[in-house]
């Protein structure tokens, strides 16, 4: 019987644009796709009408399938022959358990492939005006996980976290953010570090959530804005008004006169 | 006078399946591209012949123009009329300096536009086979820059970097890989920490060099692989061996059969 093949593949974070070439070519030639709650209906719009379409689910504290459950499954149709789009919001490598997924394929011999995508830090930043560097203001970037299983408390290192030279990105962190804040004050990072929230970031309703580290949550909070939320502390959150921007409304502005 | 429009343009890690849609539109309509060195030439092809291309430049320690004037061009073009395609290798908002030319064409009232990109440590850990996070690996990923201005020492936060649960990227560090091994050493990460370098990473002729923190510098030196080249130091290394892949030789193939 022929052995299959799994596609591993980043739909990066939400706007279509941002799909990758070899992403948007594997959509368009999908039979079957395995998704999970993180690809928006525009990208699943480009999934051909007749391939089969599987949800696994998974959002924070409620799966649809547990991993080892989304893990059989790529095998079990990689093992039948079938050539399998597993599709993932961001990049499968960055909190994304691809690689969990990768390794249980790789140990039954199917052949697979990785498609990085746009990761949500990328895509977040640069639709809200946040670069995740910046000479003088960030060194570097990290990119922490905001959510823990079950009630468990967060366990990371608030000092090593607590760096005014480093952004600091959390993936997934709404329901942890006032924790984060008490944790990295008490760490010694500045109240008045600039924060913010980007909800359902690159899409067209996008929300940025400004304010710093100490009153973000109560902003959050008033704002109630939709998931998928990425949180970002650091001092390059205050260049976002000066770098905003929007794209182009229509093609035929491409050559607007804004000047006398 | 009509005011042009710049686009800061992630060309993502070399591979040009991994540019995104955008990117690839705004390059196959381009009428003015300014470009450095990380953009490769299998990505400058795609850029129609009647464009002009403008080079920058721009390598660690020998710089064509100076990003003063890089932003002063760009501006110049913009307030021209110009539509620029700036196009940057990976992100332009990470370790691009894209945030400062965006911040110098915004006080121009110039509009632009920010198209993220897959950034080197996506990029080059999913074809080297290295997750940037895997649970009981690695809780989170962390990209600095390992080159300095001139001659200058590297000032990091080594302790704070020392950490065995964070994968570290390190953008642009050959030069000080010597100088970041015992850094990290002295602060206390083990030697033997698996590590990689990445040379011309998701590019037909990446090279991958696999070895530990402790070992790396030598293996590096021994096989001298060509820029650019990126870092990775975590745990994840170690699955580089079992989470290798390749891309489907060609279509007419994508029926192999494997097993009996």
């Amino acid at each position: 019987m022929a052995v299959g093949r799994v596609y591993l593949v980043g739909a990066g974070p939400g706007d279509p644009d941002l799909l990758t070439v070899k992403a948007l070519r594997l959509i368009e030639a999908a039979e079957t796709v395995v998704y999970d709650r993180l690809v928006g209906e525009r990208i699943l719009g480009l999934v051909p009408r007749h391939a089969e379409r599987i949800f696994v689910g998974k959002a924070p504290r409620r799966h649809t399938l547990s991993q080892e459950e989304i893990n059989a499954l790529l095998v079990r149709l990689g093992l039948a022959g079938r050539r399998v789009l597993r599709l993932k919001g961001g990049d499968p490598y960055v909190f994304g358990r691809g690689s969990e997924e990768a390794l249980a394929v790789a140990a039954h011999g199917i052949p697979f492939e990785i498609v990085p995508g746009v990761t949500a830090a990328c895509g977040c930043g640069a639709y809200a005006g946040i670069p995740l560097t910046h000479r003088g203001l960030a060194t570097g970037v990290r990119f922490v996980t905001g959510h823990c299983r079950e009630d468990a408390e967060l366990s990371l290192n608030w000092a090593s976290l607590a760096d005014p030279d480093t952004t600091l990105v959390f993936y997934m962190a709404l329901l942890n953010l006032a924790e984060i804040r008490s944790r990295l004050v008490a760490a010694g990072l500045p109240a008045d570090t600039p924060a913010a929230v980007v909800s359902r970031g690159t899409s067209a309703d996008q929300i940025a959530c400004l304010g710093t580290l100490g009153d973000l949550p109560e902003r959050v909070a008033a704002l109630a804005p939709p998931a998928p939320c990425l949180t970002i502390i650091g001092r390059v959150v205050s260049l976002a008004p000066q770098l905003a921007w929007a794209p182009e409304p229509a093609a035929g502005f491409s050559r607007a006169v804004r000047h006398g």
